[in-house]
């Protein structure tokens, strides 16, 4: 019997693709994902059947999945960065009934972006995406309102998007009515793919126009700070 | 001029292992890493000078690696999972002085985790390690009531260690202020690795003799629910 896969692709170079994730694309007979997704793994899917959707193809993706699967096709959906957080892992489980499926984990594009500006993830962290398209913004706004009153080092995810520019700019204004204006964040725009470009800078002198959808925004935690052109969060040894 | 990497392995098995990460280890001279990470890679560092500390070696690692590279040889210090949250990154980076770093992120064990339970980190979601060695045991509880009182998906970190069995029964009593018995939660053991284990509960049964040093804990958010033994967070999206 034919299996589902969904696939973490890590952030889009094929270097941070696990060997699982590379293994189980080449042995599929069908792949199915969303067209820029498919950009990024050309190389990997020559000679299979593609299924790709636009954005906000996602329901449309999934449900095309599981019928390949139901023919008799080995079939993977790719989620870029892991699986699981904001992938296809859960609306896959959510839609399949009676099929079996197989979550393959991958790096996810927050640490990514940490490892190209230093450590600044080296302790207690959290994400939040700005997006409010599936989440009421009165649910990210208390997150982003507790997450910086815990002090937790926090990735922003989809800081920004077609139409909703300002959510970036609140919820850095949240945010620091807990944190100082001196906090070390950094903004890193297509972290481990093409196009990668990435500034160090504080919540007091952030780059709003630097920012665009495909940027991640990590944020430190009280105790972080710059050396050399890194942001570390120290973990908490005497040194 | 020799290079000092520091590489995420991913939770210990080699397919969730990056590439890259896989291709540093292999044209590193000198691998610097605690014994049991090293045993995980053991296959791949044949013929290698091998730097092996036991727990708690961290500083003593790092200072190695640092030498390893000040005297040529290009060097890697190995951490499980990915290498910046609770790795090596931050640690080396603050010892380092006037020598190339570069880090190499990798799959953290909450992702592998969820990805064998189904799909529970699919929202926004935060980590907290219950280790107090480093970290004020109120900090922590601070970071618990917080991240319940915001409904993030919760993964915990070294729940138990040697010494510190009860900071799991006490993190899940701070939960429970904020989120029902019913709130469903994954036990799992050894992700991604050799003596994998797991258990899906509610936040009202946790079997607290079955967590060790080597288990995450994942705990949903308000939404999450359970189907045919998967556990699923729900992205949001309406069916």
């Amino acid at each position: 019997m034919a299996k589902l896969y969904v696939i973490g692709i890590g952030p889009g170079g094929k270097e941070h693709m696990t060997l699982k994730a590379l293994e189980t694309i080449k042995k599929c007979d069908v792949i199915v994902g969303y067209t820029f997704y498919m950009e990024l793994i050309k190389d990997l899917i020559i000679g299979k059947k593609i299924v790709k959707t636009g954005m906000k193809g996602e329901m449309e993706r999934c449900r095309a999945a599981v019928e390949e699967v139901e023919k008799g096709f080995e079939t993977c959906v790719i989620s870029t960065g892991d699986s699981g957080l904001y992938g296809m892992a859960g609306l896959v489980l959510e839609l399949a009934e009676g099929i079996e499926v197989e979550i393959i984990p991958g790096v996810t594009s927050s640490f990514c972006a940490a490892a190209e500006v230093g450590a600044p993830i080296m302790h207690d962290f959290c994400t939040i995406s700005l997006s409010d398209l599936l989440t009421p913004w009165e649910i990210i706004e208390k997150r982003l309102h507790m997450a910086a009153k815990a002090d937790f080092v926090i990735a922003l995810y989809n800081p920004k998007s077609k139409g909703r520019t300002e959510n970036i700019n609140k919820a850095i204004g949240i945010i620091l009515n807990y944190m100082k204006l001196t906090t070390p964040a950094a903004l890193v725009k297509n972290a481990g793919r093409e196009g990668n470009d990435r500034r160090i800078v504080t919540l007091g002198t952030i780059d709003y126009d630097f920012i665009d959808m495909m940027t991640v925004v990590i944020i430190g935690n009280s105790n972080t700070y710059i050396k050399e052109g890194k942001m570390i969060t120290p973990r908490g040894y005497k040194l």
